[in-house]
């Protein structure tokens, strides 16, 4: 496989992008983990038991008030150094054309990364967290309790990495 | 309970917002609703089995390749009418002051909804999901696969809920 001009894999596929953005998002806060660079990133965050600290912007630490209380949260993220123009991807540990929205690829219209972290403790406006795969110094955008009732479907599939799972 | 000249409720506290947005945010789509004014929403999506709609813009068509394997989406939704100061507020169902970060309220600096939603099928552009309560119109901002082995954590807590639960 192989670059094109344009930095595209064989397989993979762009799109023109708005000329302009609808809505503005507001950095709150940096999250600390020990990747320097994305080849030391784990694949996936459960492979990974190392402790990241998500350090909220003074500005808005009120709003951390009962987050202690919660034994999960969701992060979401900025993934500020993906494109966002790609419509069809090969990612390279599958080798296999796939839409961008079956994919959990940082690449994509709005790179804003969800991850479900396990929360071990709030000091001040650090959060000490287990389960992200993210690059250090990634922008925050949101902090949310997690709710098994409604966030929790521990029966979901995705279909394409089933069967890949099934043949190899 | 009264409103102050603000339109902020007693216990609730707002800061000063970022004079302007770090990155910005296109709307991919609209999500098609039974609901046109807040107060129709259903209080948890689980209370539902509307189906809804999602339209995403043709642009990004190709992109839902594979998507339709998916038991279960991940969408991203921008709460465009929601005020994004509060860092302390008091849901109007509970009456209790609660950090933003403790509560999946609309009102927060970015206001990214994430909802859990079953794919019923997929046609063209056009997505059929349950499991959604907003507003008819609801910008979207993304759609992830879900995968239960690093997004289902059956067992999570949010404390100050299950305490509530208790008391109930």
């Amino acid at each position: 496989m192989k670059k094109d001009d344009f930095g595209v894999w064989e397989g993979e596929k762009t799109v023109e992008l708005p000329t302009q953005a609808d809505a503005g998002i507001y950095y709150i806060g940096r999250i600390h983990t020990p990747w320097k660079e994305r080849k030391e990133c784990p694949k996936n965050a459960r492979e990974s038991d190392a402790v990241c600290v998500v350090e909220l912007d003074q500005r808005w630490r009120e709003a951390l008030k009962d987050v202690e209380t919660c034994s999960h949260l969701i992060l979401l993220y900025w993934m500020d150094r993906s494109p966002r123009d790609l419509v069809l991807q090969v990612p390279g540990h599958y080798g296999v054309q796939r839409g961008t929205f079956a994919l959990r690829s940082p690449a994509r219209p709005n790179p804003v990364a969800m991850s479900v972290v396990r929360l071990l403790r709030v000091d001040g406006n650090r959060l000490s967290v287990v389960g992200l795969d993210c690059l250090d110094g990634t922008p925050l955008v949101d902090i949310k309790p997690y709710f098994a009732s409604t966030d929790s479907v521990a029966d979901a599939v995705v279909g394409w990495h089933r069967k890949r799972d099934q043949q190899a």
